[in-house]
């Protein structure tokens, strides 16, 4: 059973901060084994790489093959069915154009001091995606983080992901084709992030790696971060569906369980006005749980984390969507927009009872990278923003330092920084002589 | 003396890697005492903080005056003399103008399938920035941090800072309220952290913390991140400039101690293409070496970390500083414009020989909090943006779901999602239903 919670009960706000509260979150104990890794790849490169890879996934590589040829890249591609390659690119077309727009503006001005100030911003020089391997190895995943970069201007673009017996996903490589990624290497696990993190003999160091992995990628990212930048570490998926009562009960159910079938930690909860379309709902997720291929996941997530809430009205259901800062949020009412305008945590929202999250996940265009665990609240989906940085333009005239230099003097007096205040000083002087 | 570079000499390569690779973090062992303290703060809240206080700043608080009231920060900032809160004031007004500059649009738009797309931006709902007490208590940090917040519209905004034996600094309290701080804590290391993170009876919970501290506030940070965001771990402070024969040595030599006096393990490189030029500035570091009040800190800094690098051309400086990818980049030549163009790491860079980085730290308008430790290649200053969270958003008619919605069923079924899929196939089948 769901959690069931009604905003009419008398003891409901220890409820929902039980719900908000409750732990989702893995603890595997992998630190030294991941630390262990790092540390032989930095000292040995290669030869760290292959011996890894052959414990890992049972395969022999050498310097040579640790990437994919351009013939073995095709040779997967040629593998993959028609309708599923159209699928992909009719994907990848879509997100291409939604990030395009999101190419940030260079900017330039003078201000009445006399000042040129500005900021430009620029691609990063070399971006490392990494894509698990089996089953969760998702060619979405790698349309979502490598297109953002790709719009970008990153120059390199290298991905890697595990080959266990030598096997990969051929619609992983036509992702990464339609990308634009340069380099496919045949590595996984911590060593992976390490030959991106510090390079190697073969595999040249990246400035930042994305993309989701396992809790040995999970550790490995976190320790090398400073020394490359990465994405956030993703936590259990989440799904929020405000729905009134004219919805048609098994879509909702299907839009809960397309988020709990990710996981078994991931979380579902359907906020509705009508407590008796929540029944409908929970009766609708009973049905369809009794036969979609990965039951057991999705029904282990909805009974140990879903939940139904049931609200008095809309402007309530936007307050608990807003304290749950969910994932992805969607509106089932005849009115997204005024409700939308009115929640301000959510990675992503998805408007109107034709809009089911899944539209998201493949082919709406949106990044479908988004902050979990409440982390909307202070963060964001992944975007052509996150492989470029910004840097800042300051230019003085010797009248604009005339004009703004003496404050700074002043202020760096006053935190007791002599150079800083003499750095201005000394060039204000020259400015104050008498011509020659 | 300071590391001795020219691009002539033979083994310059492995001399610059090791220049780039030398760690200057400092890697105190406080994770056991921060875990505790956090723990405690959780655990018995304002207590906790009461405790702490007692213990670290010597001073006795109450729920009731764990914050400042107005009459106590009023009574503080009439002490600012007149000449430092107006050139306070001309430093917040000309960041503020900056950072208004920032502010992201919303996007809205119809796509050729008729789907909706777009995002929105909101700023975070509470916001905390931390303030170190004693020597590092910069107001100029205080504005840095708190004026992008306020741009971006942050609803709450609430500062932090230690009060050893009751002392606060009046320009900090001035800087905040300049700023539009609405609350000021008495509180300082790791509990502080805690309370900004956990919320206590009397400190309401913010979404994110910025803003830099010692060891202990780094490790709390750094623990709490995830539950609340934080900004970036400061390393130490570093800076590069790039000069020609033809500048004043003893102002370049300024430059270079105003970075070198912040911390022994600051950084300042001067890149010349002219090795006399090298040789005096040199020599004008050692001579005010002799008379800066920090100097013991400044020299150790320019004799442990400081390097001079000779070059052929402004070409080479720029491929250098590029691979430095320094916080503060100074090109001090006749046409600073073109050398900028060819450089795309640096946190800020300042143009010219009249704009010294001091300018920069107080009231030249752009952030002075800045990407340290090479991590320019892959981040940027503090800004509006980072106080703000995007949602995406994506609306489909039902023509658009018949447009796209084949391809994500594909794609759902070749990732083995089946919830997906059938979220998709459930509504395109009521679209396929003979009219009534």
């Amino acid at each position: 059973m769901p959690h069931i919670l009604s905003t009419s009960q008398d003891d409901f706000e220890a409820r929902f901060a039980a719900l908000l509260e409750s732990t989702r979150e893995e603890d595997a104990d992998v630190e030294a084994a991941v630390d262990e890794i790092l540390a032989d790849v930095r000292a040995r490169g290669d030869a760290a790489l292959i011996d890894a890879t052959r414990r890992h996934d049972r395969i022999e590589l050498t310097a040579a093959t640790l990437a994919f040829t351009t013939e073995e890249i095709e040779a997967e591609i040629a593998r993959v069915p028609v309708a599923e390659a159209d699928a992909l690119r009719l994907a990848a077309d879509r997100i291409r154009a939604y990030h395009l727009r999101q190419l940030p503006e260079d900017a330039n001005w003078t201000d009445e001091a006399g000042a040129r100030l500005g900021w430009r911003w620029n691609a990063m020089g070399a971006v490392g995606l990494y894509v698990p391997g089996g089953t969760a190895s998702y060619p979405s995943s790698v349309l979502m983080n490598a297109i953002p970069a790709g719009v970008a201007g990153v120059e390199r673009m290298v991905m890697t992901t595990p080959t266990p017996d030598g096997k990969v996903n051929p619609l992983v490589l036509l992702a990464a084709k339609l990308a634009g990624v340069d380099t496919v290497y045949r590595l996984g696990g911590a060593q992976a992030i390490a030959a991106l993190a510090y390079g190697t003999e073969s595999v040249a160091r990246v400035d930042k790696i994305t993309g989701p992995g396992n809790a040995y990628v999970a550790a490995a990212k976190r320790r090398v971060f400073g020394r490359v930048g990465i994405d956030m570490i993703a936590g259990p998926s989440e799904i929020v569906v405000i729905a009134d009562g004219s919805n048609e009960p098994d879509w909702i159910a299907l839009d809960l369980l397309s988020q709990a079938e990710h996981d078994a930690k991931a979380q579902a909860i359907l906020i509705t006005t009508d407590p008796l379309f929540g029944e409908a709902v929970a009766d609708a997720v009973a049905d369809r749980l009794r036969t979609i291929e990965r039951r057991e996941i999705a029904g282990a997530s909805w009974r140990d984390h879903g939940a139904i809430i049931t609200v008095h009205d809309l402007g309530e259901a936007a307050v608990l969507a807003d304290q749950i800062a969910p994932e992805h949020l969607e509106l089932c009412v005849d009115e997204p927009e005024p409700l939308a305008a009115n929640i301000f945590n959510a990675g992503a929202m998805f408007l109107g009872k034709w809009t089911p999250e899944a539209i998201g996940d493949y082919v709406g265009g949106p990044n479908h990278v988004l902050p979990t665990s409440r982390s909307a609240r202070f963060s964001s989906g992944l975007s052509v923003l996150d492989f470029m940085k910004r840097t800042t333009l300051a230019k003085m005239t010797p009248g604009a330092l005339k004009a703004i230099g003496p404050a700074a003097e002043t202020l760096a007096r006053s935190e007791s920084l002599e150079a800083h205040g003499l750095s201005v000083r000394a060039r204000l002087a020259r400015l104050n002589e008498p011509a020659p």
